[in-house]
C-alpha cells in the first residue's frame, strides 16, 4: 500500500463525529483487519422494533459504517468517500445482544471501492443479514485500476 | 381488495410508535395515494454528514419506512411485516431541504411484496436516490399469487 | 452534450456485434428516447425455461443490453463502458410474447451512469422485472460529476 | 434434512435440461458441497464480449443456475423455485479460462432462500464476482421459518 491506512482510534474518531447516526447508534470499532473492519452495535432497547428485535435501519447503518470505515482503515481519511450502492438482505432475527458487522473489501480500484458485509448478533451462529455495496473514491485515493 | 387499508393517520402513529429511528428522525406521512406512500423528512442539522448532505443511513431508513407505509396503506395492519432485502443507489447529493419518499408497490403476492422508491430533495429536480425492496408478509395478509 | 450520442442504427450494431449473448437472443434497438433506449427480445421457444415463460438470464441479458444501449445513445461509441452492479427483482411471469426493456438514465457522472429498466411482456399491463444497475465509464467519456 | 437432496447427475440433469441457456453455455456442476453448489462454465472464445472477457450475462446466468443448483440440492426437484431477487457486483475481468461459481445457502426459510455466490476465473486469485439473491420457494418445499 503506498497510501497509510488509519488506526482503530482514528477511525472510531472519523465515525463518531462525521456520521451523526453512527454515534447517536454507539458504534465501535472492534478492529481493522487486513482489507477489512469489524464494528460493533452495542445492545439497546432503544433500537428494537415491534417483536423486540434491532431494526433494519440500525442494521443497514451499521453495514454502511463498516463498509466506511474498511476503506479508511485501507486508504486513510478519505472522508468524502461516498456511498454509490448498499445492497442487503435480512436473514434471521438478531437476537437481544451487540450486533456484529464484518466487512471485507472485494475490490479497490481508482473510482469504486466494493466490500460485502456480514452482519451477525453475538451469541447466534446463524448470519444476521448480508450486504454489499460500493463506495465512490475521491479522485487520487485509490489504487488498482 | 379484500384487506381495509389503513389512513394516513393509522400508518403515522404505527411508524412512530413502532420504528425508532423513524421517530427519531421525525418522519411525516404526507399521503397515501394508491398502491404507495409518500414520507418526508424534515431538515435538520443533527442528520448531516460531513459535507453538509443528509447521511445515506437516514435515506435508506427513509425508503425502507415509505416501502412499509405502502403495504400498510395498502394491506392494513401488518406490523409483522419485515423487510427481506433493500437495495440503494445514491445518485445526488440532497439539498439542505426537506427529503421526500415516495414509494409504489410493484408486487403485492401472497408472500412477498416488491416496492420502488424515488427520494427526492425539496427544491431539486434531479432524484437523489433509487430504491428498490421487497417486504415478507405474515400468512393471511398479501394478495395475488 | 458535448458528445454526440448514436442513432439506433448504430447501437443495433454494436450490441449484435459485440455482445454475443445479445445476437443469439435476437435483441432489437426499438428505440432511443432522450436519456433512455427501448429494446425488444423477439419471443422464441428457444428462449423459454420450465413453466413455458422466457428464462430470468434472458431478462438480465436485455436489461444489461439496454443500459449499455442507453449510454451508447447517449454518450457515443463507450464500447469499453461496463456493467458495475446489476439488480434485478423479478415481479409477474411473462407471457409467450416479446419482451420490452425500457431504460432510463438516473445519473450520469464522470465515472459511474446509474440506470433504471421496467421490463415488460407485450400484452400485460403489469412489469415483468424491475432492474437497477450502473456502469462503469472510462475516463474522458462522462459528463457532469 | 427432512427431504431428500439431489445427486450431482440429477442437478446436471435438470440445469441441462430445464434452463436453456445454461445448455448453451456448456455448464457443469462440479459438486454439491454441503448447503451449497460449485458450477463450471468451460472457456470459450463465443462467450467473449468486447476487450476478451466473458460477458457479463454469462455471469449472471451462471450465479442463477448455481443458486437453483445449490436449492436443488438441498431440498430436492423443486423445478419450480423461481429467482425472487438477483444483485451482482462485477469486480476484475476473467481472464480467458473456465469460470467457477461456489455457491452457498446463506438462509433457507418456508418461502424464501437466500444465497451469495463468488464467481472465480480459473488461474486468477481475485474474485471476478460477488452476487446475492433469493429464490421463491413453491408451498410445502421449504423448511424451518
Amino acid at each position: 500500500v503506498d497510501k497509510a491506512g488509519l488506526s482503530v482510534e482514528d477511525v472510531q474518531h472519523l465515525l463518531s463525529h462525521g456520521i451523526p447516526m453512527s454515534e447517536g447508534m454507539g458504534v465501535i470499532v472492534d478492529g481493522l483487519p487486513e482489507g477489512g473492519a469489524v464494528l460493533r452495535v452495542p445492545y439497546s432497547d432503544s433500537l428494537v422494533r415491534p417483536g423486540g428485535t434491532i431494526s433494519g435501519p440500525v442494521m443497514m447503518a451499521l453495514a454502511d459504517a463498516a463498509m466506511y470505515a474498511a476503506i479508511l482503515g485501507r486508504l486513510g481519511a478519505v472522508i468524502m468517500a461516498v456511498t454509490a450502492n448498499l445492497n442487503i438482505h435480512f436473514l434471521h432475527r438478531p437476537g437481544k445482544s451487540d450486533l456484529i458487522a464484518n466487512a471485507k473489501i472485494l475490490k479497490l480500484g481508482k473510482r469504486l471501492a466494493v466490500c460485502e458485509v456480514a452482519l451477525y448478533s453475538v451469541g447466534q451462529s446463524e448470519m444476521v443479514a448480508q450486504v454489499s455495496g460500493s463506495y465512490s473514491l475521491p479522485p487520487e485515493a485509490g489504487s488498482g485500476g
